[in-house]
């Protein structure tokens, strides 16, 4: 795929940082002196902004957010979310994006933040009916093109790196990238420029005094673009309703470092999520401290070090990382592994090793497992799995809370306040996460001293609209959940998932029967077959007595002259139907399938 | 049925609490100074006992523990656990009795510790084929009536009501209820005097130094049976992970408290769990200092606060409550809602309000709702769900942990510490809870000074056996997990469960067909029905191009000859699989209908 560094394309040109200064002087006098021109065409400096999100607002994940001014969009991330409980078989949900399929001409370019899937992992179907510019920090693209390479794309994607700093010029639009602390390294918020002013999006970040690579979050930056005037601040509401400030990724490091020096004599485990390269650098530079060899479990954690160790964002020590098939030549004491699977993911490396299913390694008593993350709502159940699982085989297991081994990403209250102190945005908008998260971060932004009609509370597919008269709500582009199962995007909806419902509660009955419908006689069965319903060697009686039932409704049916297909069907449906659910209280999907010979 | 209270019954003799010192001196000896008889049969004060839990080992919920000594056998508890995630359209686990119905005549009672689901939820299940008598103090008997009132059973249950302090003499056992504090009132922990030695079940517990209604767990009476010598402890280990104290239920009263205060132009809707009466006590107290009148919502909530109320369990100053249906009587102001829903559960009562779906209650800017409870692991999601519906419609919502309005019922590390040294147990078996919580409990043991040998980490059905000579695991007693789902006992196993996985993951193809085997020839179809697999609409190319491949492979075994019904089966069902697979990657289940006709 075409992978350009710092190129200027023909219409989109992306700016090193040396050119900031001239660039920011020439669009603030622009955001300040908008000519008063009509709505519409043409090359006006005014005009209106239209931001709708089509994902991240009233939900966890698929973050993607649209602005157009004009006759340019720019795109912000375009991520997955994970399937509810109730989206059966479903394996992943990807943002609809038919507003963009049908502005395509208009899209100048897709900016992503950083690497996280909720961030680029729709990315493979996005590009299967558009095929923008898109922009990243080298980490980022990094991860994209890795997974870009595992599916099959009508065109060649067109990615571009950037470095925080950089700026990209997108038609009228532009677009700075500004260094944000996070759980990935690489990441950024993004102030765009418009003839109205700056959008600020912030991307998800936090705030690490300490960081692990040396490099704050830009606090300077963003208190410049504040000088310089922000129209509106796209703030990530995650941790809105947690109080105080997120630990610097550093403090992990010391707990991890007690967990070395407490534990010589046992092999270290230390699952965590594969995308935190900072938590991986701080077990690899641990262990080399501590005379142990690392050898890494997981694909994606595989993917990730040789990733970030060669584009410069790991540094292991020579001869630290082993292969896994090595690790027999060592002793448990000088090995850590580094593996997936934190969220107790089934089939993840760490599953395997805790349920026996790795050949090369088998856990017990010489082993420590460090649970080096916390478990998204939803999860617990399977990371509970896990641990059971471990202390069954005599695996001694620490976890976070316990045991201070993980700190969030994202920003809490008091960093959220900081973000809206420097930027002084005229306009907010609370985006990533659901409703409650966003109103926390809408009552932050009110302590802030923003007044509430200048507070926009949105969701999917809901248009904000600006202007030189103010900003409000105004109309909606088409948004919502398109649901991925197998090679199929948007095949299943409500009525299949409703299916798999009903399905998955009380299995299934099929009733057969072959009639002649001229001789008005049943020629053969009924015969029921039943799926999920009961154990029916142990239900013998049950299922006579339903056969009874059916037959006698067909009979019902053929003797009375109704032997319209439609009318025989609902007659067995609801008798059957109803003795069953008096009978067993279970209403079973019912599928009668009568055939005319 | 049949309800005694303080009555003794020809076999079983509940002796009020001033002879248990008489009582106690007598078993006291016999503890100290048993003979030495052979195993087996007759009346022998040595022998050996056997203790095994059907439920409430490496699992959350369905408590239930077994004791056997020679010819008797008494149970604690006997509850439900609600079904994990894979248990698809289950409604709810009980424990496998096999053993208590083949030694029926042996169990001289089921001792209840405290009235919570999963240690009393079973009794319905259990009862329809044991009939033993019963012991329980009066609100969890009331409770348990209530329950058994809504299930027909062959037999009138024997429901005997004891006091914290009474003893049972049960068969050569006796049992001993020992006041201690949880999340529900008149819960005990039961001292299980065998001739071999005491035996201790803490049920579940807390140390409440103040506790709303002025009976604090009875550390005093628990001192002097440790003084007596515990020959094991069975210990609840729920919180053993969780360090420190439980703080007291009063703290929640003093956050209540500041949040009636500080919102007295609110209604308050407040939700918890309906068996916390001491919370629900605490939130009447409070409405009725603060002039409000008190209305409940949901059935559950209903019945514990007059069951409660008419066993002394509550006092409810005259006029605070209120119907639901006279709420617009008096000013949102002047009103406090308790209700249920708590987790979250759909169709509850605050589920019903979030979502507007209750004839006589509007939530909106005048409401602040308290979810006055934590979330069970797993039901975060659903508590989430309500947490955002409610904010949609503008109400203000407080929940833990943002603002301390809930404790847990259970012992934390330094409580059940504090139990250890009370005791000072010979050998220890933790019980209900998850290999981790166990595990940890082990742990306290250990830091209590306990040998390793003399811990006892036990699975549910394995039979420790202790007798003079020491205590070992010896065999095992039928165990498991029964599934109820509607009125099926049982009758729903790993075959039905695995087809609803199934069904539920990638939905239904029925492929109908009829053949003439003699003539090898089809007559009619095949058909493809399809449930939960695609959206059949706009999928009718792959549908049409599934029933070529169904035809192929029918009309392929009857020119072969191969008109065994299995292999015209096996074969469709194996092309249309792979077929189906190579342009979905997607598995439905396949079920081929073939008739001869």
């Amino acid at each position: 795929m075409a992978r350009n560094n710092y190129t200027k394309p023909k219409q989109n040109g992306i700016l090193p940082s040396e050119t900031v200064a001239a660039e920011k002087s020439t669009e603030k006098t622009a955001a300040k002196r908008p000519q008063r021109n009509r709505r519409g065409g043409g090359e006006k400096k005014t005009g209106k902004i239209r931001i709708a999100s089509l994902g991240g607002l009233h939900e966890v994940g698929k973050n993607m957010t649209m602005i157009e001014y004009g006759d340019d969009i720019i795109v912000v991330d375009c991520g997955i979310a994970f399937p509810d409980e109730d989206m059966l078989g479903v394996d992943l949900v990807i943002p609809d994006i038919t507003y963009l399929e049908k502005n395509q001409e208009k899209i100048r370019g897709i900016l992503l933040t950083h690497g996280h899937e909720d961030h680029i992992g729709s990315l493979p179907y996005v590009l299967r009916s558009i095929n923008p510019d898109i922009y990243g920090t080298a980490l980022t693209l990094g991860i994209v093109e890795k997974k870009l390479s595992e599916h099959s794309l009508p065109h060649t994607p067109k990615l571009h790196t950037v470095q925080a700093g950089d700026k990209v010029t997108l038609g009228k639009l532009s677009a700075e990238f500004v260094r944000v602390n996070h759980s990935i390294a690489d990441a950024c918020a993004i102030a765009i420029r418009t003839p109205l002013g700056v959008l600020f999006h912030t991307g998800d970040f936090k705030l690490d005094l300490t960081p692990i690579d040396g490099k704050m979050m830009d606090l300077t930056r963003i208190g410049e673009i504040g000088n310089e005037g922000v129209l509106l601040l796209m703030g990530e509401s995650t941790n809105a309703e947690r109080p105080g400030y997120t630990p610097s990724e550093r403090t992990v490091g010391r707990s991890l470092s007690d967990i070395f020096l407490k534990n010589p004599d046992k092999r270290l485990v230390i699952a965590t999520f594969s995308s935190n390269v900072h938590r991986v650098q701080q077990i690899i530079s641990l262990s080399a401290q501590n005379g142990r060899k690392v050898a890494v479990l997981g694909r994606s954690m595989i993917n990730i070090i040789a990733a970030a160790s060669a584009l410069g964002y790991m540094t292991v020590p020579d001869g630290v990382l082993i292969d896994i098939k090595d690790i027999k030549r060592y002793p448990e004491s000088q090995v850590t592994l580094v593996t997936t699977g934190s969220q107790g993911e089934p089939m993840s490396a760490l599953y395997r090793l805790a349920f026996g299913d790795n050949d090369r390694v088998t856990l017990g008593q010489k082993d420590l497992v460090v649970i080096s993350a916390s478990a998204i709502p939803g999860n617990e159940k399977s990371v509970g799995k896990i641990i059971n699982a471990l202390i069954a085989n005599g695996v001694s297991v620490m976890h976070d809370p316990e045991t201070d081994v993980h700190v969030s990403g994202h920003a809490c209250r008091e960093e959220l306040k900081l973000m809206h102190a420097l930027t002084r945005p005229k306009y907010f908008m609370p985006i990533h996460g659901e409703l409650r998260h966003l109103d926390a971060h809408r009552k932050i932004a009110r302590e802030m001293g923003m007044p509430d009609e200048n507070i926009f509370v949105s969701d999917i597919g809901k248009v904000l609209e600006i202007d030189k008269k103010g900003a409000r709500f105004a109309g909606t582009v088409p948004s919502g959940k398109v649901l991925v199962d197998g090679f199929g995007v948007g095949d299943v909806g409500s009525i299949v998932l409703r299916d798999r419902k009903h399905l998955s509660q009380d299995g299934l009955i099929v009733v057969v029967a072959a009639v002649d419908l001229d001789a008005r006689l049943l020629s053969s069965g009924p015969d029921i077959i039943s799926r999920g319903f009961v154990y029916v060697r142990e239900s013998e009686e049950l299922m006579d007595a339903a056969r009874e039932i059916a037959l006698d409704a067909i009979n019902k049916c053929l003797d009375s002259g109704r032997t319209d297909w439609m009318e025989i069907k609902t007659t067995v449906k609801d008798a059957l139907g109803k003795y069953l659910y008096q009978k067993t209280h279970r209403k079973p999907m019912i599928l009668p399938v009568i055939m005319d010979v």
